[in-house]
């Protein structure tokens, strides 16, 4: 029973939270006495008691005197709940052994100089890496002030999101589809291009009841209907619509008269200004955001660096059309040696398909 | 010790002969006396001992009463080398047990039905995939004559070879490509389109000085120049240019003369005849060739159905390009649904790069 083996437990917790604990992060806890866990906590929800806190509830008196396994530095300040550090040395906990240090500014390593000042041992980094793993949308969010982004293709091997004439149903297998239909669950908002509303009228929805997924249009010149599909099964709140000065001020008024968000970005080059518009997102609490095309989209996104991660779903399928559509466009690389790389490829067969995932 | 473990002994001897034995296929044998192995052989060069041979030589008089498990049928006719079947009953063989039948119609169940009017035991089947794999191309080329195509292509996450003004080098890491050349010695022949030869004027040669690769030009126009880089570090016997009737008469004795070969295709819908053209290398004694590429020339491979398996090199980067070149072309797939299909995918990691094998 070593301390990978009790933090390996503390991340397992925190996993349980995966998709609704946003804008916080998941964490887990375990508290442990001899080589025995004598209580479990993580953070269920948003609002919810942190992981220490519900362990430290669960074990009552007898936390006296043991370990606390946590995978994320316990919080120091007031936020929707008090300081955790504070509830951490009033239990008598002998020792506490982090993942890793909270990137939040409020936090940071504060609550490590709190716990030692009133004699708590500490130690930190016992499975950082896997740690800052199932947290790299929150380490994003909370250094950069930005949503962390991750684009979306469903591509052929020879790289085509469709047909030269545009035919696109189906690429990738139901099986395929259905793993990225459920994924959208984890992620706090789904982002689209303009040219995919008008093209599928898509629904934008997630898999789970429990949580409505906020939607975001990147629209400009604000052409999409106000009866689009993306529209229907969600609170108008939850949708946002990016647009810019071509807007008509006429139609802004009357999305924002029904509680839709139109955000009015500034230009770059011509271009909506990306970074300006995931800082307004990330100031209205969305940590994460799923980018699903289309293929102009997830270019200009790319040549605008702000897209964190991709999953590319490859069918089996090879159209040998140089016409056929691309699953990226824009970004136009003149030479091999400056295309976009993807880094810590991670492969995964989904029934018949490939998903590859990588860092950019 | 099971039936599987004792075949799994013999596959693994086969693969020693990787890249030797063609036109023969990839055997091995092991002579086994209750748990023991006593023998061991396998093929390993065209023209030398078959594998039962090998390990009944090994084995002398201590074969009588053992079992012989061995990975193909042993064969059944004279060819370069008396048939194995009559050396198995001599040696007093008890039982024998084999991976697969030989699908050379000159065996094809023949040796079984002789071995058991002799009053040997046979099986048949134990790891017979595992044996049809090993000897997919072998398979191919005696039952269809025509040898087995690899199709190989080095891409982009997106699919692209190159960028729109043609600027590949390099799309794979160094690591990716002197795996892709070391397996070029698994294949008798490598054959490219003339786009190739004109555009990067390659050497086309294999990693080991131990055998010379066979060179295949796809040249219509007979455009190659006598000069270019292939013809040098190799025979011309081993060099064939593949032709139509647009080629120059001239030309093409002057190409015969210094001893290469020169095929004069018929054509089909204003395309050379593959099929025809692979069943003339098929008779030439080429069992396996890698073709590797250019976009056109898988396209057209494709097309007429004569690509067995692509080897797709995916390195981690992004293009973004609707105009850089895409890795299969002219194929021209109108429905999504129609597309060409890859089954048994594989996927392997070459350093950065991704390795995706399938069969068409």
């Amino acid at each position: 029973m070593s301390d990978r083996y009790f933090m390996q437990t503390a991340l397992k917790l925190a996993l349980k939270g995966k998709g609704k604990t946003s804008p916080n992060p998941m964490v887990g806890a375990v508290l442990v006495k001899g080589n025995r866990i004598i209580a479990e906590g993580w953070h269920r929800r948003c609002g919810g008691d942190h992981a220490e806190i519900a362990a430290l509830k669960k074990a009552g008196d007898r936390a006296r005197g043991a370990r606390l396994y946590v995978t994320l530095e316990p919080c120091f300040h007031y936020g929707r709940t008090p300081p955790c550090v504070d509830q951490i040395i009033r239990q008598g906990i002998r020792e506490v052994i982090m993942a890793m240090k909270d990137p939040n500014p409020l936090t940071n390593g504060k609550s490590i100089a709190k716990l030692r000042r009133a004699g708590i041992k500490t130690r930190v980094g016992i499975l950082q890496e896997e740690a800052l793993a199932v947290n790299e949308a929150f380490g994003k969010y909370i250094t950069a002030k930005r949503p962390f982004v991750v684009a979306k293709c469903a591509q052929t091997l020879d790289g085509k999101i469709a047909t030269a004439a545009g035919h696109s149903r189906w690429i990738t297998s139901l099986k395929a589809r259905d793993y990225a239909h459920a994924l959208r669950d984890e992620f706090d908002a789904i982002c689209v291009g303009i040219h995919t509303v008008l093209k599928d009228n898509p629904g934008l929805n997630g898999k789970s009841t429990a949580r409505e997924l906020k939607k975001v249009v990147l629209d400009p010149s604000l052409r999409v209907s106000p009866y689009a599909r993306l529209f229907r099964k969600v609170k108008p709140m939850n949708c946002f619509l990016a647009v810019t000065k071509k807007a008509s001020w006429r139609k802004i008024k009357s999305f924002r008269a029904r509680g839709v968000h139109v955000l009015v970005c500034p230009q770059r080059d011509d271009r909506m200004d990306l970074k300006w518009l995931l800082k307004e997102l990330a100031k209205r609490g969305i940590v994460s955001i799923l980018m699903e095309g289309g293929a102009q989209t997830i270019g200009q996104a790319l040549k605008q660096r702000v897209i964190d991660k991709f999953h590319i779903y490859v069918a089996p399928k090879i159209m040998g059309d140089q016409n056929a559509l691309s699953a990226v466009v824009g970004i136009n690389t003149v030479n091999v040696n400056r295309a976009v790389r993807l880094k810590n490829l991670a492969l995964q067969k989904i029934g018949e398909d490939i998903l590859i995932t990588g860092y950019v």
